[in-house]
């Protein structure tokens, strides 16, 4: 018997205004911050039976104001996992991403988007790591030890089969399922292959972005990503900048953060196609489907990617059906946890479209690792086209952080062996970080007030 | 001058739960709510010298848990508010709607979606209202009487130049302004044709059915709306009595509340398509604007609405850009007040999509009233085909509430004649449904946790 008797939820905010790590077009001023759920229980942890006891660490990824807001509705919607039975869970976690999406009174404040379904990401990501620390294997081993049967039975279909059947999904598994030792092993040699966004925040001036791409190449990336679309000259300079340290063979991304209209992005993308950006990223609102398949007609053969704002299954339904996104950049702080994200997975297989995650903010990197892995050994089966995000900042907090290596085919994302999510963070990181009383925002006199 | 000194923010919740008024397929048990903002001021309020200060007082509505997090997600929007002068806010909404949808932190909670969406549209209709009362006029009247100019500033026109420019907006504007007041003059003498969905909540019994579609008929109503959704036998046996009570040529409209896929959307019509429904109202997922325009192509000549959860002006935009829908039920509570729904009013009027207001809830009467005479004396320029939402509950507790009569064009709402947005509640039913103190609450021994 584990029992989870208690949950704990921590409003962690990173100062990283400070240095401009992270800002964008969009986004110029953001504290990278978690608004971060604890699930404790009563049973030994396998992983340290002498230490403190199990406990389940999820989190959802903000960037500041309103981070206290998420904090509170994950409080509300944690609460009713608070005398649940670890095993009962784990035995059937499609129930119980039904038992916390079915208050319809939380559900008119969304449906499905915004403020509650950020919170019960993080109330759910608490749950799968519980559940792989109490069977001691990575997240992604639990996920990819799942029959075909049990995988569609913790993802949500709802609203998806006009695109997608049981059926359909039970077939994409299958087809997969006899080779998945031979990916997993793969993935024990290379690694999962990532790119890096650290080279290229907008905030960053000319002699540190051209340090930063060098240094990125000297680390055997393949692929860099730069901010886009406040200034177009600034741009051309930026990216020409980038260009001549990359050369010509190594893939430059850009990401417009939601800056354009649908009419701008299309001449703005005239002027940056010189650069040979392999995708335009965020071109205009995240909402807008029909907007990304105009954009993509517009400036093929420039992909289109979107996903880290696309905020659940029936939006990247629709990019899927209305063939306007070339990459699909889901997020695993703003989907409802691995029961949505399989759900997208499969959609992605279907419609042939390479998954290529969001990652980056705090804790994004060590989730998404387990999700990329599932997705090449047991849905996707492929890593062609495929890139995962890493950034390289605020890893230092987690007690298992993701490890970025190049073992000769470019630099990935080492196989996570330990139990969980890798989404703990240390005690002492809370200490100082926690809003508006942790020692460093008691230091600079926070005020728990907007603006 | 007059300063907004202040800004009081209430969780108002009514126990609709208890006798299954507002029941449907999706929201079994809500319990309609507020979330209520009042901005104080120094100044005396023209409509009572002697009285009360000046007050601006605006809503969202939600239906129970969570109301609490969205009044909190108001506080601190509003916060941004206290010490601006009245005066320079009336002159320049614009400006106010851009400052407070400036702030990028709280935007990536969204963006423009769910909780700090509802929020912001209670602290903005609150403005509105405060804006309306300073002038002395009700809102509808600030806003006919406004230049096309001044009411292109106002929208936000921000991720829709590919389907409306500023041009083809003036021009919409330009080509009703002559015969404004005609119009006036028309809805003076006929008032606003509402329909009624009093009649037709999930939970109430056949006998219950019968008799209010009977009263429905008796006080003049051409149009009643039912909830469908849950159960096909029920449908077919509650759809039978509506239609024998309302005859043939009363319109009958039925509402599904998102429960169902696309393919069983359809296959569901084809069973209810006898009883000539007008229009299926939320067939499936808000969000599935691709799924809508599916649904469509299937089950005309039946028409298909939704709007109620449609969370912002780009959604909007793609529903009128895909042929997805008939009727446009815009929602004076989800979308950013005025501002935004000026936009979508402009967009619905380009696309020629009659709009007719989704209503009901807490206070959506009251404004929708004033949303309805814009479109019609400003925008849409016309009445064919449009009716707009009325349900008979919770009205006593406003002191300016929305007033139905039949002056023998059928029911309609009278124009509203008293100063602001008609959304200022009675001290009294704050004093007893103030959530978790007030005295019916504390009667009820409501505690205040989730579930």
């Amino acid at each position: 018997m584990a029992t989870i008797t208690g949950v704990r939820v921590e409003d962690v905010r990173f100062p990283t205004s400070a240095t401009a790590d992270g800002s964008d077009a969009m986004n110029k001023d953001g504290d990278y911050s978690a608004a971060y759920v604890v699930l404790e229980t009563d049973a030994p942890d396998p992983a340290d039976p002498g230490g403190a006891p199990l406990g389940g660490y999820g989190l959802t990824f903000t960037i500041g104001r309103g981070n206290d807001i998420v904090a509170e509705a994950a409080r509300q919607q944690a609460a009713a996992l608070v005398g649940r039975d670890v095993d009962e869970l784990a035995a059937d976690m499609g129930a119980v991403y039904r038992d916390l999406t079915a208050d319809s009174q939380l559900r008119w404040l969304g449906p499905e988007k915004g403020v509650v379904h950020l919170s019960l990401a993080a109330v759910l990501n608490a749950a799968w790591d519980l559940v792989a620390r109490r069977a001691g294997k990575p997240l992604w081993r639990v996920l990819v030890d799942m029959t075909p049967e049990e995988l569609v039975d913790i993802a949500d279909l709802r609203y998806l089969s006009d695109a997608l059947t049981r059926d359909e999904a039970l077939a994409i598994l299958r087809a997969r399922e006899d080779t998945r030792q031979e990916r997993i092993a793969n993935l024990e040699r290379t690694g999962y292959p990532v790119y890096t966004t650290s080279a290229g925040w907008l905030g960053y001036s000319d002699a540190k972005l051209r340090r930063l791409c060098q240094e990125a190449v000297d680390a055997g990336y393949h692929h860099v990503k730069l901010k886009v679309g406040a200034n177009l000259d600034e741009d051309v300079r930026r990216l020409a900048i980038a260009r001549e340290v990359l050369g010509p063979d190594r893939a430059l991304m850009i990401d417009a953060n939601q800056v354009w209209d649908v009419p701008q992005a299309i001449e703005w993308m005239g002027e940056l196609a010189k650069f040979d950006p392999l995708w335009i990223e965020e071109p205009t609102s995240p909402d807008d489907i029909l907007g990304h398949a105009a954009v993509r007609r517009a400036v093929a053969p420039i992909g289109v990617a979107t996903g880290e704002h696309c905020h659940n299954r029936v939006m990247f339904k629709q990019l899927f059906q209305a063939d306007a996104i070339d990459y699909c950049q889901l997020d695993t702080g703003r989907l409802a946890s691995i029961n949505e994200i399989v759900a997208v997975l499969l959609l992605a297989a279907k419609f042939g479209v390479p998954v290529c995650p969001h990652a980056g903010g705090v804790g994004l990197c060590e989730m998404v690792q387990h999700v990329s892995v599932l997705d090449y050994v047991a849905i996707g089966g492929d890593l062609t086209g495929r890139v995962t995000e890493y950034v390289d900042h605020l890893h230092e907090h987690f007690t298992d952080p993701c490890i970025v290596a190049d073992r000769g085919a470019g630099t990935a994302y080492v196989l996570p062996s330990r139990p969980g999510y890798s989404t703990q963070m240390y005690e002492e990181s809370l200490g100082e970080f926690r809003f508006p009383h942790g020692t460093y925002w008691l230091r600079h006199n926070a005020v728990h007030v907007p603006h």
